[in-house]
């Protein structure tokens, strides 16, 4: 171990205390408990827990690897903002950008070998190439599917979305991860939505 | 990789559902804008992206370690609530029975070896042997001092505390963990004492 000097020592408490930013950028998702929506801090830490607990599911994942993954995949958001699932064409190549630069400005905080590293963590996540990428981008569709379940469909319900859209949007993304994932899910879409036509 | 049988999945999922429930739990520190309180979720992420750059400051330090160990660290406040550093030896004590009765339900809410895995990385945790939990408890008193020197005292305003006690109620545990970052805290610790006398 070499000790890092002040210089760098002050640089990471910067990018540390920077970082207290997330838990003010709120998601559409709510709580379970519908008291408010969900941050996306808290949410990083919520998806974490899921990787320690179903990398069992995917093939080839070191749950740790993808722990590190989803701790960073949202930092961005710090000067990009949080954006539904669905945008134009056009929207999503704005938002690329403003993440972009974002990811260089506050990762660029760290002492610059940390700040690449970080940086490589974020384009892995997005690439979506890696197994832990594939399934950490998997989980980011299940906690907030497996929400809207259990708190009277959340954003589906704000949004007047249906089974079959719910099925086009989380489905693809969720069975590249994890084909048993996407089929326990599935059934929970399906037994939520004959539950909500019941009422 | 032995693919999960339905009832495993299903014990998973539950106990990821209840892990929600953490985002209702407030601390008593502050976020630095002052806008509320913190929680307990938000808080063990920004203790995980602690544990992922500083690790360099403490010896023989498995950083990925610590992560696990972190994201564990308060899931018994769902059950036992969050407790301000010092109370007397009769409230530890019940507190402690508290948070291990909180322990057994909510990690028996998974499979048997998972929930015999995370309950070990939780009393690893409390015990603060391993150089790992040194050192993650180390941060866990380091991220509130840093946010109490950015958010006009917060805690330490609230509750009347003078540098004096700062430095006797953080020092030895951050110091334990590393003594860099305690040279580095506790020169934050006084630059905000000599700030806040100076107005």
């Amino acid at each position: 171990m070499t000790s890092p000097s002040l210089d760098q020592t002050t640089r990471q408490l910067t990018f540390l205390m920077e970082l207290d930013k997330l838990k003010s950028i709120m998601r559409q998702s709510p709580l379970i408990n519908r008291s408010r929506k969900e941050n996306s801090a808290e949410h990083s830490w919520h998806l974490c827990m899921f990787a320690l607990v179903l990398s069992n599911h995917a093939k080839d994942v070191d749950a740790l690897h993808a722990v590190k993954l989803l701790l960073v995949h949202d930092i961005v958001e710090i000067d990009a903002g949080d954006h539904p699932l669905h945008a134009t064409s056009g929207q999503a190549e704005a938002i690329a950008q403003a993440e972009q630069r974002a990811a260089e400005r506050i990762f660029g905080l760290l002492p610059d070998d940390q700040g690449r590293e970080l940086l490589a963590l974020w384009h892995e996540f997005e690439a979506a190439q890696t197994p832990e990428a594939i399934f950490a981008k998997a989980l980011d569709r299940l906690q907030p599917l497996l929400i809207n379940t259990l708190s009277n469909g959340g954003t589906w319900t704000e949004n007047g979305v249906t089974e079959q859209q719910v099925m086009e949007r989380y489905g693809p993304v969720i069975k590249r991860g994890s084909p048993d994932l996407w089929e326990a899910a599935s059934q929970r879409v399906r037994d939520y939505f004959a539950g909500a036509a019941g009422k």
